[in-house]
């Protein structure tokens, strides 16, 4: 049973279960988009169900279904499915075709539940009296104004500095979509804004750079970063990301993280941990092999690395993304003598299927993270007798931004350590339930204690990461 | 009566309200500031009146007072008092030198207020189940990617794009305060963003520039502005404010406006039409003297010339801003010779008495806008037989910028016109009741009307200001 399907009332196909654990996200294999229909049938017995024939002749089920309106002995019904991308849109003329029905339209829940936006902001306090006017703006605000000149720290108390994050692209790398762009990336941006207030009650500050060399981002960047408490990067491409992290990181004494590296890594390590101890690995002195290393699979390098573990084999088509890894003390192999020395395989390059299931080993731990499609089936792969095989789509950066943004702020960190970072991945590791590989994203007591874990690790830790 | 105050239900003291007209946010000449002391009183009869008694040897009114709590027969109050910047602190001492009473602390309701800051981030929508986050996050954001990557235009309907506003200050010249730098302007953007979001449902998101430079602020200004739907730029030092203001509306299509210049400039013209008319000017026909032409003086400049006033003197001591006035059709004079001439005088030096008692002529509209000590006292310019005086009091942007802003992004503006600015102008004077010279500024029909009003003329206009 996969938790978040369930809560919507419908039971996930076995066949996508079987090699999946708990906990991932998505049941099926294919990315499913759903479409409402709004459909007006004659008020009279049977109607409805010739309408529902029709859709299930198309081999679609559905998802939610009620009656908007009844009038003039016609009732408009709004019938959600779940339609992937090839599906046969045939259908909508089926429908108008019966002499009972007609087609009114789509209604598209996504596009709906983005209209005006998905983020807002609100004041902290209602300013409803001139006596309230008077001390959050003029004359009032003048006396907080002069503290903070005499003390910056006093920002940290009397203004949202301490819990507002800027979320900033330049869109070069947006979710699997690639360059499409800063303001293409504006809904992922206001995305992560949005679950920052739902999950931690941070100011998420979407921040669009139409810039795309590193030296003008950096510069750009340090320009506005006083607006910030934390500065969270976000899908720009590898390798320029290396680069504009680096930089901030150096010249800030905040906390600086490109969520696509070392977001991705802290869920995948929680991930990995739980799959580790399924399957009896100990990870310190397994062979650890990496298909992929742009931004997550170096993130993942690096946090492993940090973590002890001392086999750490890697391959990627770019012979920069391999130096890299040998920088960081891996070594760089081809994809089949990877897959031949790894006992644990960790796949991070939006492939799908490039591994072949006869490179399988018997015993293996298989990781295949690329989202929608992973690099191997996880069914394929268990039928090839690996130990244990899991695609990406419960590995969620989500998981682990919110809490180590809160954490890292609640304890005016100066940057994110690796010990922060760990903390975090043990904490989600440990929150998987029964046969999880991590737990509910959704779920606020997780994002409470990676934050608790994150702050108590940034008290301790000294060493900065990366 | 004093609209703010009334609320409080403090009556407004006389002397001050026979000068300035209903309509202004502060009854006294010189800046209150709330302080609340707690104040531990042994619980028996008499003690409390003898605290009271203490403050009202010292001259000042009790504001509010409350009791706190009760305990082991001791009673915590919490009593609210205006005091002034030159108030006689030696108060807490007699209060803690009496027998039956402890000085346990004060606490500041200005301070209070401001802890955490102003502002918050909210979803639009609740994400509460893995539905809801599907179509919000991965992977139904995707296909919202790619509508705005397909055509930009549609970031204005399925982002926060078309009601997101940039409060953008580098914190060169922050209220009277001046140059303090732009961390600690940012009270000042969080209040200002507090109110859009009040007052008209807009995201504002303060924007600290740590840049002087026009050209690096305008550069990094052009670098992020993809990120909102308008730039509103505030607190800026004249005279790089102009170049700022006037680069950044040659390379955008979208609203720019330098609140200091321009929003000043609205609510002034509607303060003034209100007086004209109360004194039986015509606006068109007078002679309009201006005292400082700095940001705000020029902004009003700009926008009397724009209204058709003919005849602008004005002075200023920076022969550059002269320069500025008289490139706008306006007139060079001495201070002297101005108030021999003007009908009407606009003051905006920041210049405390600066215009001398004896210069005043009968038949004079005077406004001293200078905060928080205006250039001449409204009681005393009325007393030398001007017939209409008033300081700046309740000449607030506030009243103006809100709806600006709703009205041009509501219009898909892509700038702020002439015509806008007087559309708001008239209708923000339209709006003030019985004798005020403009409305309450938190009256949200006042809002309402400035947005549709500046909604309507952004359809008209074509004519680009500035």
């Amino acid at each position: 049973m996969i938790a978040g399907i369930r809560r919507c009332g419908i039971r996930a196909p076995q066949r996508a279960t079987v090699a999946s654990r708990a906990g991932f996200v998505q049941p099926l294999p294919t990315m499913k988009i759903p479409e409402i229909l709004l459909i007006e049938t004659v008020h009279q017995p049977g109607s409805l169900a010739r309408v529902l024939q029709v859709i299930a002749d198309a081999g679609l089920a559905i998802e939610h279904l009620t009656a908007l309106r009844r009038d003039q002995g016609r009732t408009l019904w709004e019938i959600t499915l779940e339609m992937d991308e090839e599906a046969d849109r045939s259908l909508y003329e089926r429908i108008a075709a019966l002499p009972i029905a007609r087609f009114v339209g789509k209604s598209d829940r996504v596009f709906n539940r983005h209209r005006g936006g998905k983020i807002s902001t609100v004041a902290s306090l209602p300013i409803n009296t001139r006596q309230v006017l008077r001390d959050v703006y003029t004359p009032g605000v003048a006396r907080v104004c002069l503290a903070i000149q005499k003390d910056p720290r006093a920002a940290r108390e009397y203004t949202a500095l301490a819990r507002t994050v800027a979320i900033i692209t330049n869109g070069t790398a947006v979710l699997g979509l690639g360059n499409i762009g800063a303001l293409a990336g504006l809904p992922v941006m206001e995305g992560k804004a949005a679950l920052f207030a739902e999950l931690v009650g941070i100011n998420g500050v979407p921040i669009l750079i139409t810039e795309t060399d590193p030296a003008r981002v950096v510069q750009t960047v340090l320009a506005i970063e006083a607006s910030f408490g934390a500065i969270q990067l976000e899908d720009f491409a590898a390798p320029e990301c290396f680069e504009i992290e680096q930089a901030l990181r150096q010249h800030l004494a905040k906390p600086v993280m490109h969520d696509d590296q070392h977001g991705t890594a802290v869920v995948a390590l929680a991930a990995l941990k739980n799959a580790a101890r399924y399957s009896g690995h100990d990870l310190a002195s397994s062979t650890i092999g990496q298909i992929g290393l742009g931004a997550a699979g170096t993130g993942i390098a690096r946090l492993l690395r940090a973590c002890g573990v001392k086999h750490l084999l890697g391959t990627d088509r770019n012979p920069a993304a391999v130096a890299r890894l040998e920088s960081l003390g891996g070594e760089g192999t081809t994809l089949e003598g990877l897959m031949q020395r790894a006992d644990v395989v960790i796949a991070t390059t939006g492939v799908k299927g490039l591994i072949r299931p006869q490179w399988v080993r018997p015993g293996q731990v298989i990781l295949a993270l690329s989202n929608p499609d992973p690099e191997i089936e996880p069914l394929v792969a268990r039928e090839q007798g690996a130990a244990f095989a899991a695609d990406g789509k419960g590995i969620n950066n989500l998981l682990a931004y919110p809490g180590l943004f809160k954490g890292a702020l609640e304890a005016d960190a100066r940057a994110f350590s690796d010990a922060m970072l760990m903390a975090a991945a043990d904490t989600i590791a440990a929150l998987a339930r029964g046969d999880e590989l991590v737990p509910d994203p959704l779920d606020r007591t997780v994002h409470e204690a990676v934050t608790a874990a994150v702050r108590a690790a940034a008290g301790e830790a000294t060493v900065a990461a990366g």
